[in-house]
């Protein structure tokens, strides 16, 4: 077992050069939720921000190094949110940022990404051909590649949202985690595991692409085909080695949720908590519809990681 | 002109009686719904939270005054969120909580209620019948009559929204403050005014429950016959003489907006923000689509203020 990249002061000072409208976001009991759920149920909420998602924590520590380090140009690859927040931390930076992105991403997030000024440009195939693509890119550009989980600044970002969970001593028993690349699952569940070891870390994924869960259970990097869900914010084939090493020492477990219990999940936000939430959001709800006598009568707490959805496509999910 | 019943050192001190999970909500720019307002725009979310809505600031202060006093039990009128959040801050300190509600009130709001444990009376006809049956029901049982925007409490504590909008110097010249019973218009206004004087503070009606924005215009009491909106929250015909004299000095002006221009609000704030609103929480937005050359160029911030709808209802208002 290697040791973790991340680290609880890092974590902490990191708050310091956050801008606050992505701190401090709100937890609350959402009781509505748990007739239909059987337990009881706490929301982590990190869709009210200028990005609608979590991901602007991790990208102001990355800007902010940047900026220090006298970086004026960065690329990164994106489902959407990466490149979203990127865009906005290096607006305020005077960074330029160019974003790599499927041609088959959620429209909603590529127009923010425009609108905020970044360079977006669209790769056939899915999130690993916009990574080997914006790789070539800062290669031939001789610009900075951010590499969301594989970049520590993202993890450390993320990790600020364990902080706000213990910030008091948690009522809850596990936090449910929505598992993608990794770095909101290592760096929420080292904070969880350094100040409140024993709440339950629990990484959700889909099945449908199951890369990340599979690689935590076997310990190894196991590597899959083409992904097949509607999670695009956590749809990779290929798992980072330093990542999963981060993830194999604070993960309790790892599970992979169907389709129909994500939506069923986004179904449930909406109608008894008022959220719109992208699919990945919804994948803690969705681990619990699945296995109810698992959560009985215990508190989770989800982390609702973002908000970004085609309209079109979030009416056809949850009122089909 | 009157003295103000509001009282800036109360209302800071009101922080400390408050449930935190209440207080230091979101506030954000958001970009995304600019282009179609003409305008800069941020929210100020007061949604995410046990109540979804604004009213727990206010059931916090009433709450841990009357426990303060040793009472034991109390009754109010309401649309919905205040009985809602006067149950959650009443079951906390061991209160009997009543509510009086329309017929015709918001069912979510309703079952809320109830499953907060608070005993639901609902009587034919509108709010104003409700707020006469309460008063009845205090009178005949001798329990303590909770008077929204008539209790100073309920004004105090929706003020501490003002706090949180000034405790930063305000990049906002507008502030558009949804208008009802008045607490929160004349509790945001005053904080607004005596820490921000130069910040427009601007009340929003609509325009089939107009009796408050007539009363302020007129600058007396002026009653009207049934109401007819959508926003519930505010539909009041009997503004209070107190809360209209406390709303004279604040406001800087009164407005009445459309029917479609609420529903206008809720779809854009649905589609470019990703909130589900009650149509209350939509007036300030529906004050900038009836008036942009008011706005143009400004910057706004307009307080979301509930999010209590009826699934069914919603969805017939923004997907019609």
């Amino acid at each position: 077992m290697g040791e973790t990249r991340l680290d609880l002061s890092r974590i902490q000072a990191a708050r310091q050069v956050i801008d606050p409208v992505f701190l401090d976001t709100p937890l609350y009991r959402c009781e509505a939720l748990e007739p239909g759920l059987g337990c009881s149920v706490s929301i982590k909420l990190e869709t009210a921000n200028p990005v609608r998602s979590f991901k602007g924590r991790g990208t102001e520590v990355v800007a902010s190094v940047l900026a220090d380090n006298g970086v004026r140009a960065a690329v990164c690859a994106s489902a959407g949110n990466l490149g979203q927040a990127l865009a906005w931390s290096g607006r305020g930076r005077r960074l330029d940022v160019t974003v790599v992105a499927s041609r088959h991403a959620t429209v909603a997030k590529l127009d923010r990404i425009r609108a905020l000024g970044a360079r977006l440009e669209l790769v056939d195939g899915d999130h690993e051909q916009a990574r080997e693509r914006a790789a070539e890119i800062a290669r031939h550009e001789g610009i900075r590649l951010v590499e969301d989980s594989l970049d520590i600044e993202t993890c450390t970002g993320a990790a600020t949202i364990g902080l706000e969970l213990v910030r008091t001593p948690p009522s809850f028993d596990a936090v449910l985690i929505a598992l993608g690349g990794g770095a909101m699952a290592t760096g929420v569940g080292h904070v969880v595991k350094e100040l409140a070891p024993g709440v339950e870390v629990i990484c959700v994924q889909p099945l449908g692409a199951p890369a990340m869960t599979r690689s935590w259970h076997e310990r190894r990097v196991v590597t899959t085909g083409p992904t097949n869900t509607i999670a695009d914010g956590v749809a990779g084939r290929r798992p980072i080695p330093e990542v999963l090493g981060d993830l194999l020492l604070v993960a309790d477990d790892a599970v992979l949720v169907r389709e129909e219990s994500i939506i069923a999940g986004m179904r449930m936000l909406l109608e008894h908590a008022g959220l719109v939430v992208e699919p990945s959001a919804a994948l803690g709800i969705a681990a619990v519809l699945e296995d109810r006598d698992r959560f009985a009568g215990r508190h989770v707490v989800t982390i609702i990681c973002g908000g970004n959805v085609d309209p079109a496509a979030y009416h056809g999910w949850v009122h089909a």
